[in-house]
């Protein structure tokens, strides 16, 4: 079944996208599957990280408050699947969207399948993010695609609440011991070259962008670039350089450790073939 | 089809055992079968944690020592859970057995899943382990039932040499700088409890030890003590206590490790069903 809105994404261009650059080209549903499954894969992706500090956590009140966030990105995923699931006519369930796909299908950037590490890593990648995240749905959230709009629209109140906790982790860890310091230093220059995949458009959304479904996010670096040294140097950390970056995840070209983190978080649905809750 | 010589597990008892026990006490197909399937599963889960050093183990030489180890297990495995196979008529194939089976259906003893840990870590399991599998399979290769005894006589040769890696690599470790010595002290101290049940015998064994198909464990327990005493000694190393023991893997009960390792040794055979090399 196919959504009464998705018409909608022939309408006239928008975020500054002139409509003319797009006058006679339609993008294809294809192409529109494409690019909510890939926003669904980086929420499930991470979720699925976040997850594993479930019972880990430094203490009881931040154990709960990551599993909540780890929840946010869960349920994310399950409406942009619900929506790829729809688009598809209903021929792959949400279940077998999410977990039965081997990794080269998996469209998530790779900064959301690297691991955990310590709880400094894990909070600087969550700052790196949380700040590309933010604008990015709050830009997404008036796509004049109704649905994306709507799952954009909650995403923004969540990612508010997680940027705020994120950078008051990395001032905290910055900002504080020697240890904390140079943990959270050497982890945002383990992660700093996975940044600019965040911002390099995919040829699907490329398709998307004059219809004003999808949202220019190479328009948006220069802003999060500035955030983020802002908020290094508050916490009296180092902007790594530009020396390298890495991208590939949106071509299904992933890192070693996203076939481990698929291998733990397909087993249920693997071993249980159409296994319900 | 079942082999040939399974009748001989009606033969007189061995390893001491009066042949009057067993008068009248047939050990079923079942109680032989999942004898096998336990040796099997001891030794299919420890190869795929050796596995896990590949490409990463401290040099060269060892890394390709230590791959050639966990080939040893992963071989043996092989061959026994093909004679599962065969008792159970062919229904099931050895990839099936090996890889399609959930965490409570797996009888390997609880030493076998646990992490790889650090070096020390490992190598202290592994002389644990193979201080017991070398006079385990000396014994078992003098089993009345040929099939059994002809996998384990290879384990012999396989054992001696495991053993001779293992035992040095301890002595090196206990009698070298302060940190190897505190590390390898650790994993002895932390693996400890789980040796006492490599010397538990499981019900199904027990109805196989008059037949002398199975060999008694429970009877080289004070060998091994002695043996590990020696080894400890002389590498400086502290013998640990008795305070604590744990056990359950050949009931299927094992630890929070088992369902992780299951998870990613399974995922090809799962994403792939009847996938053959």
């Amino acid at each position: 079944m196919i959504p009464a809105r998705v018409e909608e994404r022939t309408s006239p261009g928008r975020d500054g996208v002139p409509p003319s650059r797009g006058a006679g080209r339609l993008p294809s549903q294809a192409a529109l599957a494409e690019f909510v499954l890939a926003l669904g894969d980086d929420s499930l992706v991470l979720g699925q990280r976040l997850s594993e500090w479930c019972g880990r956590a430094p203490f009881l009140e931040e154990d709960i408050a990551i599993a909540n966030v780890a929840l946010d990105y869960l349920g994310r995923a399950e409406k942009f699947y619900r929506y790829v699931s729809e688009l598809g006519g209903g021929r792959r369930s949400v279940d077998e969207i999410a977990f039965l796909r081997d990794s080269r299908a998996y469209r998530n950037l790779l900064i959301f399948e690297l691991p955990v590490g310590d709880f400094a890593r894990t909070m600087a990648r969550q700052l790196m993010v949380d700040a590309f995240h933010l604008p990015y749905f709050r830009r997404l959230s008036r796509s004049t695609n109704a649905r994306i709009a709507a799952i954009a629209a909650k995403a923004v109140k969540e990612s508010r609440y997680h940027l705020k906790r994120s950078r008051d982790w990395v001032l905290r860890l910055g900002d504080g011991t020697e240890e904390s310091h140079a943990k959270i230093q050497s982890a945002f220059d383990a992660l700093w070259g996975y940044c600019p995949e965040m911002f390099a458009m995919a040829g699907d959304e490329m398709a998307l962008l004059d219809s004003g479904v999808a949202v220019d996010r190479s328009a948006m670096k220069t802003d999060w670039e500035s955030e983020m040294k802002d908020v290094l140097s508050e916490a009296t950390l180092t902007t790594p350089g530009n020396e390298w970056a890495i991208s590939g995840g949106r071509d299904g070209v992933h890192t070693e450790h996203h076939g481990y983190l698929l291998a733990e978080m397909q087993f249920m649905q693997r071993a249980y073939p159409g296994l319900d809750w």
